[in-house]
């Protein structure tokens, strides 16, 4: 059995932003050694997900439009009296989600032709950290 | 220890549907041999969604109404550039969450009263899979 | 091989309340010797929510703010025509998410400095449960 943790760490250049890490998600899966089994990838900090979808830059447009309407900034959070402004950002991850599972089966990814999983970024210009840890035969 | 995985396909006749796949994961879980562990149940294209609630025709139309006010259809997603119609089926993904774990418990399925598997489908009429991970002992 | 469950059963005293339920995933963390692995914590009522987040309660208030906005208590929800009252709590609970998995590296629960895992309650006052499921070495 094998149980294979990782951490990557994130430095996004703009406050809002979506990457691609499905490449990560593969060297970890390829380290690991694992043949069979799950890679949790989750977001560390509570205003980032992590999530899975089509790898297209008008849909991460979209997305972040979409998110910016259902969760706004705005100044009047009760969070915000703590002397934080990210308020929007925690409740924006909590639409994406922030972790998934990623199957493994036979040494790889076990994804349909348009999952990617990408990294989506609420309050950035900052180290933060992914946890991936594989589990499985 | 067990790793144990299927796919299921789904063709559903309308673009949008919402279906009941639990005695699917009941005929996974039984044929895995699975004693305690988990199901991964996950929708392998990004515009479906797996999710757990409850059975009740009612709540499926006021799931999808309440998915079309929040992530409507609309020619204008920038997604559309690429000659696709199907962003709101990306963002509606988003809300239901598109993979659940299951845990089994004595070789069976171990929910609560109400809890049963659906697989949401927003860009249908056509074979989409569902990958079904056991892994456990 | 380590395979260990818990059921914790919750009773708010308000229909609407969100609660830290982190000590209790150490505690069955702790409970089942696990080293390295997963602990799914799921709600096992489809009108309830488990998610991680910061333990602020602003931040709670917002939330319950937030939920009420996008998935409000109407009484026209076709659900209602059952007799049930609670087709808020479907939605509500489907926006934050009914399960976590937290991952546990040396024996600990492997979280960022801000995670803590929350139980969102949408229709109260009476018990539910939550599965916690430990899996891994």
């Amino acid at each position: 059995m094998i149980a294979h943790t990782e951490y990557l760490t994130m430095n996004t250049k703009k406050r809002y932003e979506i990457l691609d890490i499905t490449d990560e998600v593969e060297r970890v899966c390829a380290k690991s050694g694992l043949r069979d089994g799950f890679i949790l990838v989750s977001a560390m900090h509570i205003t980032a997900s992590v999530f899975v979808n089509d790898h297209e830059s008008g849909l991460y447009r979209d997305i972040m439009t979409w998110l910016e309407k259902l969760a706004p900034q705005d100044p009047g959070y009760e969070h915000h009296r703590t002397g934080e402004d990210n308020a929007d950002a925690h409740l924006k991850r909590m639409l994406l989600g922030h972790q998934v599972i990623v199957p493994v089966t036979n040494g790889k990814l076990d994804f349909g032709p348009w999952e990617r999983v990408h990294y989506g970024e609420f309050d950035g210009r900052r180290p933060k950290r992914i946890l991936l840890k594989a589990l499985g035969i």
